[in-house]
């Protein structure tokens, strides 16, 4: 189960976050980015490799001390196919690193073609007979729920069938969240509890040993309140929290969408992980060539920051 | 304006009809598999090389019958970085046609996700200083309004600021699509019809000289009552009507997304284009090296159908 190779690898590395690998061409310093223009010219194969490189670096001073990556495809698909390979070439490092990769695309379609969503990210294309292939190889996959069950039903198949994850956007961090999320029905709950009613139900049948699912749920930091009402409505998901750090989350919201177990939450970091070197905090004692030994001194300060949260709740 | 060159496209060729390709590799005749297959192997490479010599025949048989196709990006990502480049070349190829082109992604994320999104297929990518580039070329994308107004405002800027557009799911035409937009507020209207609300105060600044806006709905043909309020509701939405065919709309089912202008929508049909050379009314006269020919039939009888059931309300 994707959902227990999650939990153990939290907790070998005590660490429940995720750090985000979305790209800023501006995030990568100058010195990584002015040799792939060398290279390869001012072009999308040169950003696209200048965000590789830096991918990488980054990957090489954090992978001992988080699970799992989580690289935002929009941040990919900017710089057209060569970013495709850059993003592919990103989640093959990262799991190389023994990570999980959980692709942030949000993808959502009809029945048939929320299949071959799946077979992209999740399962197998076939291609004769037989012979199958892998397209992108993820560990997890972000959907979103807006065509209901039969959109989602083909990735819990590939959950079960292939040892995969997902997590549904129920409420997100972003400020007009609410403007459909917060609607209430005539039977007075909101979207987003509907939703989290769909999404525990959905995860039954793909429970770990843990007691949790590969059925996850994406709810924002910037939103404490919603999460701790939440938290009780899907007692069996995981929720990925996005929003800590630069959106506005602090370690304290982040806690109310874990279980008193410890457990039930992975909280993701982008910007101020792969930015920290130029963080008021760290850039004192970094330099842009330092910035992978940043972003691991920001990784491990989360870390604490969560795990001491965490602890005196 | 984007949706002005989608009105003068459908007038010029008298079809308010577009061709989604979505290309299952069952869909492609074995001649054309084989072929791809011989040359690059049975692998990814040989797979999407496969699609797109499809893709390319069909263009050349329908181009000058249609307006618009409407590649689904699933189809080319589920066979991994090779379907991106596939993809990227069917644009190029139907661009050149003198086909509009509307990428099927349902994108959808927070702001500055979206933005990124955005870049990826409407907008630029800047590279360094002065120098950018084009990711996807595309003219229009589908987008999903799960996070509300920040998520979708970057693709309408870039509707303004490239002469592109986008449509907003609105009432998908997949079975479960009501478990979620189907749901009543309390101030009793559906989640569907506040989407269209929204989308009709998005689009009010993208407007183009026929009134319709370049911000667009996608309403399903499987719910033609609904498309009737939802039309009401949307006066200056350009609606994409997917469902025809293989789904079970007909054409007197799409007509309720129309205006008495005979403007205000686009049918889409795929697999029944894509595959007239296996259907019940095409095969006895169309072999699968005449797979092109029984396409470009189809879309014939298919504009004949809805300027019918257009005449006839």
């Amino acid at each position: 189960m994707f959902i227990d190779r999650l939990i153990e690898s939290i907790k070998e590395k005590n660490n429940p976050t995720v750090v985000g690998l979305d790209p800023k061409l501006e995030y990568v310093p100058a010195f990584i980015r002015e040799k792939a223009f060398k290279e390869y010219g001012v072009t999308l194969k040169g950003a696209a490799q200048a965000i590789l490189q830096f991918n990488k670096q980054l990957l090489d001073a954090v992978h001992d001390q988080i699970p799992a990556v989580k690289p935002q495809l929009a941040y990919y698909e900017m710089y057209g196919t060569e970013g495709m390979i850059a993003f592919d070439e990103t989640c093959k490092y990262a799991k190389s690193k023994g990570l999980l990769v959980i692709a942030d695309g949000k993808r959502n379609d009809i029945g048939t073609t929320a299949e071959a969503y799946s077979k992209a990210f999740l399962g197998e294309t076939v291609l004769e007979n037989e012979i199958k292939e892998k397209a992108f190889d993820v560990d997890a996959l972000t959907v979103s729920p807006y065509l209901g069950v039969d959109g989602i039903k083909p990735f819990i198949d590939d959950c079960a069938r292939h040892q995969k994850g997902i997590f549904v956007l129920v409420k997100t961090s972003n400020k007009s969240s609410g403007q459909l999320q917060d609607l209430v029905t005539q039977d007075c709950r909101s979207i987003y509890e509907i939703m989290a009613s769909y999404v525990n139900e959905w995860g039954k049948n793909v429970k770990g040993q843990y007691g949790y699912s590969s059925v996850g749920a994406v709810v924002g930091a910037t939103y404490p309140n919603q999460a701790k009402l939440l938290r009780s409505i899907m007692k069996h998901a995981y929720i990925l929290v996005p929003g800590y750090g630069a959106q506005g989350g602090t370690a304290r919201d982040c806690v109310n969408s874990f279980n008193p177990d410890g457990l039930g939450a992975i909280v993701n970091a982008s910007r101020s992980v792969m930015c920290a070197y130029t963080s008021e905090s760290w850039k004192d004692q970094y330099s842009p060539e330092g910035f992978a030994d940043a972003a691991r001194a920001e990784v491990i300060r989360m870390k604490e920051d969560l795990n001491n949260a965490l602890a005196q709740r």
